[in-house]
């Protein structure tokens, strides 16, 4: 009975060696090496070849390597077994750094410091707000949407949260729904994308959206954060928004093409900081040791955890 | 009984425009004004000029505007009578949220993300160590150093506190007196000084000080943050230790001398990060308003809070 392992984009190596020490006894495979289809009952993949998970007959589950699975689900013939995402402390509190850090970057103004800076310019009077009179606005509230509102919070900031279907969490204003989009968007300062991406909301970052956010905030203009999945936004709508004041400032992690390449006019935005898809990585000790516990219920005759609803898309 | 306000290097007016709206029926006055000396019981100050106090024979409390009292101390000539320090809960979260800024920013090497920005490099692997494997020590556990080291806690960081005498706080491991620095030292990767200046720490961020900081720590050497005052530290040391790689990084707020000089290396070192002294701005309502409490409870026969002890310096 073995363990897929189909990787495109990163080194496969090491994640063999780490399942390979995790589950001794197991064979752990990867798509270039020999072995029989039908030993084949588990598959972790990270952007596998869409159509090559078919020739397993024998596959049961399949567990995603990354946050998010839109990358295993625009695969049009994937087998119908459970999906299962990763669900990950290390990985969610990598992300909650990544938002913390960024929230505070653009609510401290710090790129007009570094370019006074670089200016050798000493000014020390320039209106900064405090943090709990800015609105921040959590878009996706799953496992790392709570946790990076709750840490927002706790610096002081004014958070609410957006997701697609209602949901009741203790100290944090939720709206839902297309029905309370705009009520959000209204009171938003400081916009952050943590959605995954699935058909209803590629593409949802953008003009349309970015000109209901708040006009009233202390920041001089609305913030847009995107972590979730570039296919979320719409570039060539962030660079106008900019350019027209839209929009403030952007920091993005997730791009439409990734590597992003470079002629996007995003790489030399002034008002734009770019981080390479790094927000939260995958932590292979972590990744392992979840997806060996879901293998492990699995066998035992529990019942898998989170698993993905295809229809929903996450 | 009127109230003198002396502030040297910012604005006074709107400090004057403040203090009358919320003390009506009081005599506001600054140095320039024409006034009785005898009528003045209460002295807001900030950098007075040293001696200029002894005038005012029925002074009863001099009040400091900025977080510190090192900029009243300075004056030999201080009349004998109660000195408070400012302590309000504004200034507390603003040096936080600058704390916290500053920590995530080296921690999740956004200089280095900058940088690859700039050359428009995607490089998405470098090794990135979870917020729990980095070590900061906060030097300072006053109401402003616990505040951001919990803070720090709760975005993951193992953080560990020194204070000149022993302090117990709850969920912090504390580190006290000469006794306690050098192993309060060789755990810390990023060192965040928020001491006050006193004849005791003055020049105390010196080379003997950062060669005890931890060699073995996830961020490729110690990094340093200053946010107290730049009479703490030695800057020619800080530079000379940058350079050699005793440091790996600084972020600095206070300078020996401030504005700080067209002429330091520290403007354009690549490994440095200045903020003009803003790390926390007294917000002119809140100051007030605490100053106000103040000046009502003594008038009522309560004890002053937050008085400090001249001998020890804060």
């Amino acid at each position: 009975m073995s363990l897929l392992i189909d990787i495109n984009g990163w080194d496969v190596a090491p994640w063999v060696e780490r399942f390979a020490r995790a589950m001794p006894g197991r064979m752990i495979v990867t798509p270039q090496d020999k072995f029989k289809p039908e030993d084949v009952e588990f598959a972790a993949v990270w952007k596998h070849t869409p159509g090559s998970l078919n020739r397993f007959k024998n596959l049961k589950v399949i567990f995603s390597l990354g946050a998010g699975v839109d990358h295993v689900l625009r695969d049009a013939n994937l087998p119908d077994v459970p999906l299962v995402r990763l669900v990950d402390a290390d990985l969610r509190d990598r992300m909650s750094e990544w938002v913390v850090l960024h929230v505070l970057l653009h609510h401290r103004q710090q790129r007009m410091y570094d370019f006074q800076q670089y200016e050798k310019l000493w000014e020390d009077d320039r209106f900064q707000p405090a943090a709990r009179d800015v609105r921040v606005g959590m878009m996706g509230l799953g496992v790392l949407g709570q946790d990076a509102a709750k840490k927002l919070q706790a610096i002081g900031f004014d958070v609410a949260g957006w997701s697609r279907s209602d949901k009741q969490i203790e100290g944090l204003e939720c709206y839902a729904g297309a029905d309370g989009l705009a009520e959000f968007l209204a009171r938003t300062d400081i916009l952050v994308s943590l959605l995954p991406l699935t058909p209803d909301t590629r593409g949802v970052l953008n003009r349309a959206l970015f000109e209901q956010l708040a006009k009233d905030g202390r920041l001089g203009g609305p913030i847009l954060l995107n972590a979730g999945r570039g296919g979320l936004q719409v570039e060539a709508d962030i660079v106008a928004c900019l350019d027209d004041g839209t929009l403030r400032a952007a920091t993005l992690d997730v791009f439409e093409v990734e590597p992003l390449p470079a002629d996007s006019p995003l790489w030399h935005h002034p008002q734009v900081t770019i981080t390479p898809h790094n927000s939260a990585i995958s932590e292979i000790g972590a990744v392992t040791a979840f997806i060996v516990r879901q293998i492990e219920r699995f066998e035992a005759g529990e019942p898998l955890e989170h698993v993905v609803d295809v229809k929903r898309g996450y």
